[in-house]
């Protein structure tokens, strides 16, 4: 018998790789951090002992899921202003609330209660873009969830940095410090084509180069903005970003619902990464991105919720359904988008786009132990025919009943372990008296 | 000191009519099954005592929501199918299934399950149309939930009944038989124009006008079906319907993904309904349903979940979301279907196409007793600005802590009072064995 840190014996396990199998009765192994074995439960029970062990009889085992883009503080913002167009929404909403709010206070609490919305909801690992990232990732490092850190450039001043270059500069520092934590990486994150010139978005094609980092960025996300680019550039803002050099496999473009064929070519044959925000794209009346065919074409797309003021949830599984159901109707065929790929864009897809699929996006042995139990044994999700299906067509995430991150517990059978919740509910409120006087 | 059957004190009241009001501290006042009263907190308490009283201090109380369009039974194929074009799903998996199985036992106790669902979701009445419908209407007698039955009328022969005039006959003995249960009514339900022919259709329409009974009918829900049409009877089904005289108030046409300007007006100035379903539509890449251009032209449209094998679930808050969002996207504009709309469309709209808004669809004096209450003090629903926006936009069914159909409760914190879950478990467990055998 060899003693582990964590055995878990679950119902089902669904590793997301290999793709398209979900074991019965098997167990997972956990030690130090990782998974080292992923094997049936009577094996398991012969070879294993746990410190901990659990008995998962109705879940299902799940690697744990990558909200591939997020403006995590934001959440302060949710339902703040609704139903609005986008640039009403952000001139005469967001933005102003943004001058007279931003803080490190401000993204301190914002980002604990994004932090806790998502653990509860099976998020693991969140993709982030955000003034004060140094604060972001602190809240993440303190709570144990993973967390990809944009390392924020924009043209114009606010209380973060005054320029592009103090931007860049803060955030080559911030990289710097981040290096040793084990579950925080990070992006370079111009925050989109009309926000950035040319000269910040040079240096950081060379700066992504050097440090091999992703860049995260917000491109084609409405008919507007490309109709603007093409006004005062005389080019598409990918083409732009295409001749500045930064169209290749470190680009995370974020929307992408103007797309055209030679546009998904050239990001297809580039190895470029989509991330794609169904429930933002609908509220804000953005556009519809093609993901079958982006996906056909042999593009990685990646899921993400966009902030929840423009959500208004940070629900990746709402956000699952919302592809599959929402890829169908786009491509104009049923079988588009199946669960399983739902799942996998939610996974695996959003763990390559972020340069950390040798980590996580599957329950592979020798990957760090990112998992969720999901209870299927709600009415909710009878019959059951096929767990996948219940997952993403019925299920919700208030089913998730455990989420461990490399290997630590962050929810146990429902409740938060590393964060207070009254605590933060009170400093919710507060924000919620400032933010609506 | 008036002495009242249920007083319920709640943190806050959103009547829905009148629209776009959201008290706050107030209570209602039931007896007898109706609302006697609306009131400030303060005063209810001076002037009623409660032979129950209920504090709901983190609530809102809503009108109870209304589901348009259900095929209760066919819960029992939640996820037996998925990812198919609809031809192939209805031929290779649904008609088979149906074929096999299909008796008072897979609708009793599909049924069941549906309208477990659906309380604890929420959902006060479903408008349903399926085969044995004495057996639907039997269980939502049994279960105290309001339900509108659908006299189905098919040309071909099922175990229900062998032909059209056997379906319009047993149709009319139930509708008798159900006179008089306060909680049912009836509509015809004829499936779809392309599986009815003119003379049942005709038969129908007089019966609907002597009954003064809604007509409740599949219509327009892909392009395959108006296609198909045009080449069979030389004219779209929206037009056949109208030369047979039923595009008139009685009509609640279902889906209507497909419709020119001219239909739009044609239905709006008939008076009919349309009963939107959005995630069986994108589900089964049917097309989209205009709704706003619909609403602006008049049209009371309402929303269904349709059946749980193309959604997969009886979520009507989840219905509502989708809705406002796909209803912004598809209309091209952030503003068009506001939260208070979705509310609406759910609620009141549904209660005028099933022409029971004199007794339900709002929190109104006099009206029957139909309440929910979703508590708000959750974190995925904080910060609060507004409490609609929350309800559609954040919330979830899980939620909904209490639920009074006609004054009686049938949620009661969480716990169903009128269904045996742990016996329905043990049945649906038997009817997904019989089912993937």
């Amino acid at each position: 018998m060899t003693v582990v840190d964590t055995l878990i014996h679950a119902r089902w396990i669904i590793p997301v790789e290999p793709e398209a199998i979900t074991l019965e009765h098997h167990s997972l192994v956990i030690d130090a951090g990782r998974i080292i074995d992923l094997l049936p439960t009577d094996d398991a029970k012969q070879k294993y002992q746990g410190i901990s062990t659990e008995h998962l009889d109705n879940q299902a085992l799940l690697p744990g899921l990558i909200n591939s883009h997020t403006h995590a503080a934001m959440t302060l913002m949710r339902g703040i202003a609704d139903d609005l167009q986008l640039m009403d929404w952000l001139t005469n909403h967001i933005w102003p609330l943004e001058q007279k709010w931003m803080s490190e206070a401000f993204v301190r609490d914002g980002t604990e209660l994004a932090i806790a919305e998502m653990i509860r909801g099976g998020t693991t690992c969140f993709n982030d873009m955000y003034f004060f990232p140094d604060i972001t990732a602190k809240q993440a490092i303190q709570h144990g969830i993973r967390a990809s850190v944009g390392l924020i450039v924009i043209d114009f001043p606010t209380v973060w940095a005054e320029n592009s270059d103090a931007y860049i500069e803060k955030g080559l520092a911030l990289y710097e410090q981040l290096q040793h934590q084990p579950l925080i990486s990070a992006t370079f994150a111009p925050h989109a084509p009309y926000t950035v010139s040319d000269a910040p978005l040079q240096k950081i094609r060379v700066l992504s180069d050097e440090l091999d980092r992703p860049v995260h960025i917000h491109v084609h996300e409405t008919l507007h903005e490309v109709e603007q680019a093409e006004q005062q550039n005389g080019k598409r803002p990918l083409q732009r970003l295409s001749d500045l050099g930064l169209v290749g496999p470190s680009l995370i473009a974020v929307h992408a619902t103007q797309l055209t064929d030679t546009e998904i070519a050239l990001l297809a044959k580039a190895g470029a990464h989509i991330v794609h925000c169904p429930e933002s794209n609908l509220k804000l009346a953005s556009g519809f991105c093609q993901v079958a065919k982006c996906l056909a074409a042999g593009i990685n797309v990646a899921l993400g919720t966009d902030g929840a003021a423009s959500n208004n949830d940070l629900d990746m599984f709402g956000e699952m359904r919302t592809a599959a159901l929402l890829g169908k109707a786009v491509a104009g065929d049923a079988s588009a988008i199946p669960a399983m790929t739902a799942l996998r864009m939610a996974t695996i897809n959003g763990a390559k786009a972020l340069g950390l699929d040798h980590e996580i996006g599957s329950l592979s042995v020798g990957k760090a132990a990112d998992v969720i139990a999901i209870d299927l044994d709600h009415l909710e999700t009878l019959p059951l025919y096929c767990p996948v299906s219940q997952i993403v067509y019925a299920a919700s995430r208030q089913q998730v009943t455990d989420v461990w991150v490399a290997g630590k517990r962050l929810l146990n059978r429902r409740q938060l372990t590393t964060v207070n919740l009254e605590e933060l509910s009170v400093k919710i409120r507060q924000w919620q008296q400032r933010l609506s006087a």
